[in-house]
């Protein structure tokens, strides 16, 4: 079976693959369980440091139609699509992110099509989708309302997949995921970047700022679940999918105080010390406006599942740092 | 100040430019009372019937990128986007729907946003977009699931609306309007043409037939009030819309039933006797995925109106076929 990966070489593209090769097969869209013989991971950057024969890493611009007949063929079974620019820069550069967020993800779509063979394909939206007046928590029915570029161009993308797999052009599921933490590595961005900045640099030794207030509530998920939901995410049989291929994602609900709380009882005070206050209205108009609690019942009775508290998120990535490279 | 109808030669495009010509002003963005120069009136098909000197007529595919700098230009305050594929059709022709209800409208949005004066726009959008599980009564608050590739176009179209308008490029407003009876002439490829027929074809000593169960809960607008809130919609300053640009309009909630004892009660029981209840799967399964009842609490407080009964909306359309050409 072959699996194509986009954003191959991103924080949650990495792992993915790390967790396919560890698993060695998945389930097809008639049902079958497949040896994976071969994952293609494509990026605009080069995918390192995994090396396995089964892998064949491809460079170039997902947008660009020309890489997509090589990419995506006949005999591509699956597609993990994960390849997309982050909430502040799609803000900030309009055109790019509508070409990289929507187009890009529409030409796959096309190119599944095209092939015929009901692919599946599974792509990770974003809570960035809601906004406006929510309820505490939020619940399947709420209705979407970007605030952002990033959130619009995640729901143009979410109703897209969600017709093609209803006509049987694919067999598509979009996993609407909490922001991930704890991300390794140096700050991106993303709106939410802060979310893990706030953790990975204090334990780093190193100074980091909070862009919102203490009392925000975020809605996350670790890494560690984030690929467990990915995974399950394809190998659910569509039959199973009576709500629709657009799944809020369960999560944790938390303040950034709470983070810091658990930071502190895990690093202690000198660690925690490291994080300043320093409210930046621009992210916090674009954070705000997320949910910071869902309902996710459909989610659930589907068996995706969510981390069971933050001092655990924080431990794993304290373990992860020490065994995976950023 | 210079309009541009798009679908002008269409049911509603025609009726909105005689409102249009009668009225002789429109508010433009900065709010400002302008005298109504120019009606640059455009259809694949030549709109025919409205003799004035302020109505230029062209026509053109405007999914084709040629027609739009032409049409659309510099002078430009206002545009009202009527044309577009219904939903039987796009239904059957995946790739022309997304062409001229989705890549049509994005490339009007991108026009306006090229000539930079935010220009106000506004366009149709549908209860087509919802779908799935609906509670009996929708509120404005419920999620978009759209069951067909013509909501799933207007729900695209939507979220593009509402960010072009967020980022400042236009200055848009999308009525989400109910079926819209009595339709005047030959049936349509709508799923809902039905809705038109059981009552027009009656009148006109012509059998109908119905597709749908007597119990089908409908969501109806006659053409009088669509034409009302379009231009209302139009009018409303920016400031008012506090709940964003997408607005689900208030409609009257009936059965089938109900609108075949109006019928009755207004023409008698010959009349209503020429109806044939005949299900079509096809339509019935596309039609029950529409709500038939909203609270439009947000377009209720916007000051936007709707009818009052049935009874009411039959002898409008009868008035109306005595004085106005199909
Ligand atoms: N990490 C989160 O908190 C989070 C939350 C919700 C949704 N998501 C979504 O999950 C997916 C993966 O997220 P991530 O955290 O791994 O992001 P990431 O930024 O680490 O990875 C995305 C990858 O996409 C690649 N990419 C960008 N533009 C490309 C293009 N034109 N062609 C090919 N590759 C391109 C980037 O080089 C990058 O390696 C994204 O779609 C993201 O929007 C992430
Ligand atoms: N009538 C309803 O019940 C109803 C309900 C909800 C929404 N709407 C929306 O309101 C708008 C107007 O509806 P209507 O009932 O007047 O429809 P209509 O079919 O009578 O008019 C649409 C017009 O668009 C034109 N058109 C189609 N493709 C075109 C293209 N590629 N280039 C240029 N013109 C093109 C058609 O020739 C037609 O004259 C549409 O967007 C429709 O989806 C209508």
């Amino acid at each position: 079976m072959k699996i194509v990966v986009t954003g191959a070489a991103g924080f949650l593209g990495k792992r993915l693959i790390r967790a396919l090769l560890e698993r060695g097969s998945m389930t097809d869209s008639a049902g079958e369980r497949r040896p994976i013989e071969h994952i293609a991971a494509f990026d605009v950057v080069p995918l390192e440091g995994i090396d396995d024969a089964r892998v064949q890493v491809s460079t170039g611009d997902l947008a660009d139609p020309a890489h997509l007949e090589r990419l995506v063929d006949a005999g591509t079974h699956s597609v993990f699509h994960l390849a997309a620019v982050v909430s502040g820069q799609a803000e900030q550069d309009f055109d790019l992110g509508m070409r990289v967020n929507f187009d890009a993800t529409r030409a796959l779509l096309e190119r599944l099509r095209a092939l015929g063979q009901r692919a599946k394909f599974v792509m990770t939206s974003s809570v960035a989708v809601f906004g406006g007046a929510l309820p505490a928590c939020v619940d399947d029915s709420q209705v979407w309302a970007p605030q952002s570029s990033y959130g619009t161009e995640k729901a143009l993308a979410d109703l897209l997949l969600a017709d093609y797999s209803r006509r049987g052009f694919v067999d598509g599921r979009s996993l609407r995921m909490p922001t991930i933490v704890v991300r390794p590595g140096k700050p991106n961005r993303a709106a939410s970047s802060f979310a893990s900045g706030i953790i990975r640099e204090p334990l780093n030794g190193e100074p980091a700022v909070c862009p919102v207030d203490p009392r925000t509530v975020l809605w996350l998920m670790s890494p560690l679940r984030a690929i467990d939901n990915l995974i399950h995410g394809h190998e659910l049989p569509a039959a199973q999918l009576s709500a629709g291929r657009v799944i809020n994602m369960p999560g944790l609900s938390i303040t950034v105080a709470d983070m810091v709380a658990s930071l502190r009882r895990i690093a202690g005070d000198e660690v925690a010390a490291r994080i300043a206050f320093t409210p930046d209205p621009a992210i916090e108009r674009i954070v705000n406006s997320w949910p910071g609690n869902f309902s996710a019942r459909y989610a659930r009775s589907l068996g995706f599942v969510h981390d069971d508290g933050f001092d655990s998120v924080i431990r794993a990535f304290i373990a992860d740092a020490s065994t995976v490279a950023a």
